[in-house]
């Protein structure tokens, strides 16, 4: 399989801002962020300014403009969903979506990782998701296939999806957090690997990077907690999605890779008060891993639009009973679909 | 789950000796080795008398030892298939084995590993094998479960095997090794993690732990190539025993890890000569890859003895036909079975 490559002007860089101040965000990101152009999605509920360093070329977009290029939704686009809208208005073939709290992470050398560069290397490079290379990414320099790693399987398919991990605060949710106060990531392993076939993970829209026209519609604000906040063990709208997505990736034979990049989280929120909050997901959680796990698309699902839409009507039938928030998910999946074509249509 | 511990007096170490002089190798050794029991088992081609050097507590077995403790028999115990033997004739609850051209690994740090205590680690705390983890082994210290990972599933299982990699002579096959002279593995990498149920991968015997209670019955000598030889990437016998000892793992509700430890490996053999050879086993393994992922086994084969012998069946009906090697495969499982049960009930 020979290497696709990506020019900078096929990459959006989307972040959801939750903070009116972007300058530390920003400059700590500069001299990776400033090739690329950014999409900046202001919070609906954020009331100030968003303070915005000069020098980036970027475009924002405010709660009046999700007003006006969807018009009449039941979409959410609160909170850390606002990053969604960036998914929706891109025009680009890849996305690049990085939480505004989080830093370049520096390597077991002390150096700085270029994270655009590593998502960009891992979405360029096949994945392996049929059979497992124990010395991790066979595709990364100075790696190959280990002995009876079969050969036809080699070219592997197309990666759609890089998950990055975080360094500092891990992507812990509030009980384990609040359980273990004072534990942080500081653990930089230098891998990435293929997500294998029918494995499902909790994907955390923290830190990750994806192919846009073949994913984008199955990137979804839908699985909204009746308490969610501002604060990432808060939500469980970018989980919901990921285990959606992966199940897609699986059936159109797409890949997904985890590990590197890290980026550096910095501490946000206190996990204690989350605990009430995020309690209902934790519970939720035993019933959507099983119902994924099982979970087989028809084949007449030949794009992630058609997935999506199938997927919805499963949701309702098998977990609508369950919670009333499984119901609204699966609506706002069949709704993203309408949106994201409707709004693609527009803007072609 | 609380974590098991182990005994030095509950492990073996068996090392195949397919060269005679050990001093080297068992020196190099030897501030990790000392403290453990050895099963040394003389390759029964291998003429010359073992230099083995003083301060080891350490039994040898040779040819003559294999004929009268097992018998007549079809099973090969010629070449890398001699550490088998050691599986067969300890009485303890683990192993570890380790091929005789590895010495200890550094880390990143440039401190010498100790991978027994690493195996041990690895035997002694849960697997996760029903969803993945992206942090890695989450009961390593320092690191957790990331959000959305469900709480049901947190208590894993127990892990029956631990596959550990190599620095410096990857275990590349000699097709590869042949394209890539040069290759040489540099990249430590400091992680373990469960390999995912129904996810099969190429274990290597060169490095690996196991709970020989519970997993000895599947660990056998059955897949010979008619022109192995005496180095490693000639070989594909644990390879096609790592395949059935994950399907009985998977069916067992038992756990396989891999990553740490690594072992330093020497460069020995000449990969473009043996070229010839080991292009009957990158072949085989078209075949054999298809027809393990799609194996199951029945809920009757409830310990690892019934899973060998319901597994040689299938492969004698569904690749009997395919190759004469799988049907002498599926011969040497059973009669491994056997031999395992003669010499348990003659030890015990």
């Amino acid at each position: 399989m020979s290497r696709a490559t990506i020019k900078d002007n096929e990459v959006d860089i989307v972040i959801g801002a939750l903070r009116s101040d972007l300058t530390s965000f920003l400059n700590g990101w500069r001299s990776v962020f400033s090739q690329f152009h950014l999409i900046i999605v202001k919070d609906p509920d954020l009331k100030e300014e968003l303070k915005i360093p000069d020098g980036f070329n970027l475009t924002v977009y405010t709660k009046t403009d999700i007003d006006q290029i969807v018009g009449s939704t039941a979409l959410s686009f609160s909170g850390y969903s606002c990053r969604y809208f960036g998914f929706l208005v891109s025009k680009r073939k890849y996305i690049i979506s990085i939480d505004d709290d989080c830093f370049p992470a520096k390597d077991n050398k002390g150096i700085f990782v270029d994270a655009m560069a590593q998502h960009i290397e891992n979405l360029t490079t096949p994945a392996t998701p049929f059979f497992f290379n124990t010395l991790y990414d066979p595709y990364r320099e100075g790696a190959d296939f280990v002995r009876g790693y079969p050969f036809s399987l080699r070219n592997g398919v197309d990666c759609a999806l890089s998950c990055g991990l975080w360094l500092n605060l891990a992507d812990l949710d509030a009980p384990t957090q609040a359980l273990k106060p004072g534990l942080r990531n500081n653990h930089y392993v230098d891998a990435v690997l293929t997500v294998p076939r029918t494995t499902l993970m909790p994907v955390s829209g923290i830190n990750i990077a994806f192919d846009r026209e073949a994913l984008g519609p199955a990137l979804f604000p839908a699985l909204k907690l009746a308490g969610e906040g501002k604060v990432r063990w808060e939500t469980m709208e970018d989980i919901w999605c990921g285990m959606c997505v992966k199940v897609v990736c699986d059936h159109l034979g797409l890949g997904v890779k985890s590990g590197i990049p890290y980026v550096w989280r910095k501490d946000r929120g206190n996990a204690v008060e989350s605990l009430k909050k995020e309690w209902e997901g934790v519970k939720l959680m035993e019933e959507i891993v099983p119902f994924f796990q099982s979970l087989s698309l028809s084949r007449t699902a030949a794009t992630a639009e058609e997935c999506v839409v199938e997927m919805a009507t499963t949701v309702k039938q098998h977990l609508g009973t369950a919670h009333p928030v499984f119901g609204r998910a699966a609506d706002s999946m069949v709704e993203w679909v309408r949106v994201w074509k409707a709004v693609g249509s527009k803007s072609s």
